[in-house]
């Protein structure tokens, strides 16, 4: 059988249906999609591939999801750190974004993000940003896959002046990229604290209508919970079941301050939390219970946050450190094993995006989302477990090849679609501009 | 003037005396040792140099100090994970080792650790093993500083069969070193419950004989604690201190269980602390509450423990989880700021070790234990704060060149005095020979 693309790889990891390692198999590629996982011997014998790849001390793995940035901020990443939240947000970061945001920034910015996702091993990212429509564009240019929110605050911004505009203008984004088959969208209400209930009960009927995800901030802070109760008389949670948005389109980004009864309620709707443990540690928001949210059966994905809180958007070590963390907030060493871990950055991904029939795993007819993550270097050697290797003793810089939707956009760790050349000239003429406005050390 | 080395930097970062950062400057190098850092215009004017390097997207930081390791364990990379500590121990790591450890061994395992230190960064490391001789024969033959614990327990192990024979031993392998100047010896009574009163008491006694420090597991678990009050109606610190182990010589790693009054303890002895936050979480240990020893005047030291509980000697992982860790835990985001965090990888290290005379800051007259790092890259870009730069988005493969006492080790990212091959070659083998005994996934 002729086909596009076959991979030989030292182990496959599918991440389904189980934690099963193949070892010395095959992946075939035809249009986009993988046909078949089989061994190499058989996979020479059965298919002729227009291209071929020897990956011989490499583990392929579904592409990482990132399910929570905002790609665009990358052009902020360092530039404040070692403070409080509220003077970070106000002294620095909201000056500089009502200095220096708009459709150039974000592109560039975004561009730059993509650029990092892609060598580190990402394959789809869940983005909230100004000029959404912008992010998209460059996304769907370079080929990674995204998902693109649409933004909503309450409060003008340089994107929309209220919220009649934000909808307007998302409803506009989510049409010019309908039929992209990179981009879907979801709307995104920023946070409880930030959008008032008319907007958010329009946001739930009209996600219904779309049938789109709503990707939005949740009980991130214990400030935000009490701010809460003063202005409405319940918790943030609450209040968006009482606005009808608590269904399994919910993906509810941090979610560090949770009471017993709430994560009952997060399973009963199917609400999916991401976990974003490095932006929550740096910040000092507090520690989602990721440990009770999987025992209850509640879909945990992961995400980066954006560069200006973490300070990178690399995936690997958000897998780490959620890990790492988990064990010892809880004092169980066993909990969020190295495979579960693994599933949180693909599968679980997947799910919360509502895009798991084509992503998040290695299974034939989904799309190829693969990466191949080198094994065979001193710091992964030796090698009992591939899985627990990737997971404890992995990094960003094994990755060294991406395929996304069959096509390759990293090869042997150069990007094939993106000039880094420019991106770096780029992201330095912005650092010298927002330089100018602000004294940095 | 002529001189062996110019280092020619876009930044430069001494840690001492300050927070300061040296643009376009150079690090002048003779027979070992920094002659001088000034601007790069004035070193070409003044100096003639054997040899001279351009680095000009690169920081050149101190090299990193791991004050705790155990590197011979490399070969035990992720044997065992996700089980509880007694099960880790019990059933993988100890029959393990039983079955393996020799000279061979540890030479070889210490050969693949340093391998992975001098690729990330570290120049020098604070070890605790069996056959601490081979480990530092090695060292010393690669040419990485080095302070080699003479192991102690109560029990027999290949090494030796009773505390006589560990401190006849010990004394032989400080003996044979005392000359080398790459290789220090320490005292390494492995931990409170392991080794009893009177060998503790001709320790103490013997360490202020040889002017040497004592390196040792402290307060670890609650578990220790407990047994120790069970056993001893004390908590182990003050036992220590009624054993005449209490002093600035005594290197007290991971004391993640502390009381109010045991810290200010710690302070009054001058005892040293070395923090290992990923063995820690990762074994749900507990945690060191470093922000309060910090507060407290407490030098406190970094040390990524043995691989087969991290998953690797990655100095740039432990600072930046050590440093995300204390704002999460304390609720504190300005707490360990980027720079307090290089110190202790640094500064804070070279103290607990007794030797911030001769490294652990780019200062005039120590020795030029030197690293670069490239700041060029994608992920670290935009840079507005170098420091922020290296401990939020930096990442054991920015490193690029590595000087010990003036010797290049490390050039362009490749080792330059190690047989990379080779030593996967021997990885692998001792893989395959311990995977015979035991079952892995």
């Amino acid at each position: 059988m002729n086909i596009d693309t076959l991979i030989h790889a030292r182990w496959i990891i599918p991440v389904e249906p189980d934690s099963r390692v193949y070892d010395h198999h095959s992946i075939a590629i035809d249009s986009g999609k993988i046909v078949a996982i089989l061994p190499a011997s058989a996979a020479m014998e059965q298919f002729s591939a227009l291209e071929e790849h020897y990956l011989d001390r490499h583990a392929l793995i579904p592409g990482l999801i990132n399910a929570h940035t905002h790609a665009a901020m990358t052009l902020f990443r360092g530039l404040a750190d070692d403070l409080p939240l509220m003077q970070w947000l106000n002294d620095h970061i909201w000056p500089a974004e009502q200095k220096w945001i708009g459709p150039e920034f974000v592109s560039d910015g975004s561009r730059l993000a993509i650029a990092e996702m892609l060598r580190s091993g990402t394959t789809c990212f869940n983005d909230m940003y100004l000029y959404p429509d912008h992010t998209a564009e460059i996304a769907s240019s370079i080929g990674i896959r995204s998902v693109i929110g649409l933004i909503m605050v309450d409060f003008p911004t340089a994107w929309a002046k209220d919220p009649d505009e934000y909808l307007i203008r998302g409803e506009r984004v989510h049409n010019n990229f309908r039929h992209d088959p990179m981009v879907r969208t979801a709307f995104a209400p920023h946070a409880p604290y930030t959008v008032s209930d008319g907007p958010l009960q329009r946001i739930s009927t009209l996600a219904e209508e779309l049938d789109i995800p709503v990707h939005m901030h949740l009980h991130e802070t214990m400030n935000e919970i009490r701010q809460s109760i003063e202005l409405y008389g319940k918790r943030p949670l609450q209040r968006l079941c009482d606005l009808g948005l608590a269904s399994s389109r919910l993906i509810a980004v941090h979610m560090t301050q949770l009471e017993p009864y709430e994560i009952e309620t997060l399973g009963q709707y199917g609400i999916h939390v991401v976990h974003c443990p490095e932006s929550n540690l740096k910040l000092a928001s507090g520690f989602c219970p990721v440990k009770e949210l999987i025992e209850h059966g509640i879909n945990v994905a992961l995400g980066t946050d954006s560069a200006a809180s973490n300070n990178d958007l690399d995936m690997f070590g958000e897998m780490r450190v959620a890990s790492l963390l988990a064990k010892g907030i809880t004092g169980d060493s066993t909990c969020l094993s190295a495979f579960t871990t693994l599933q949180m950055a693909t599968i679980n991904g997947a799910r919360a995006l509502g895009m798991d029939d084509i992503s998040g795993s290695l299974t034939v007819d989904k799309a190829a989302d693969i990466v191949a993550v080198d094994l065979g270097t001193i710091s992964t050697q030796p090698l009992y477990d591939p899985i627990s290797q990737i997971v404890y003793a992995g990094n960003s810089q094994l990755v060294s090849d991406v395929w996304i939707a069959g096509k390759q956009l990293l090869r042997n760790h150069e990007l094939t679609n993106i000039d880094t050349a420019q991106v770096l000239r780029k992201t330095q003429s912005w650092k010298e501009k927002i330089c100018q406005q602000i004294p940095v050390t």
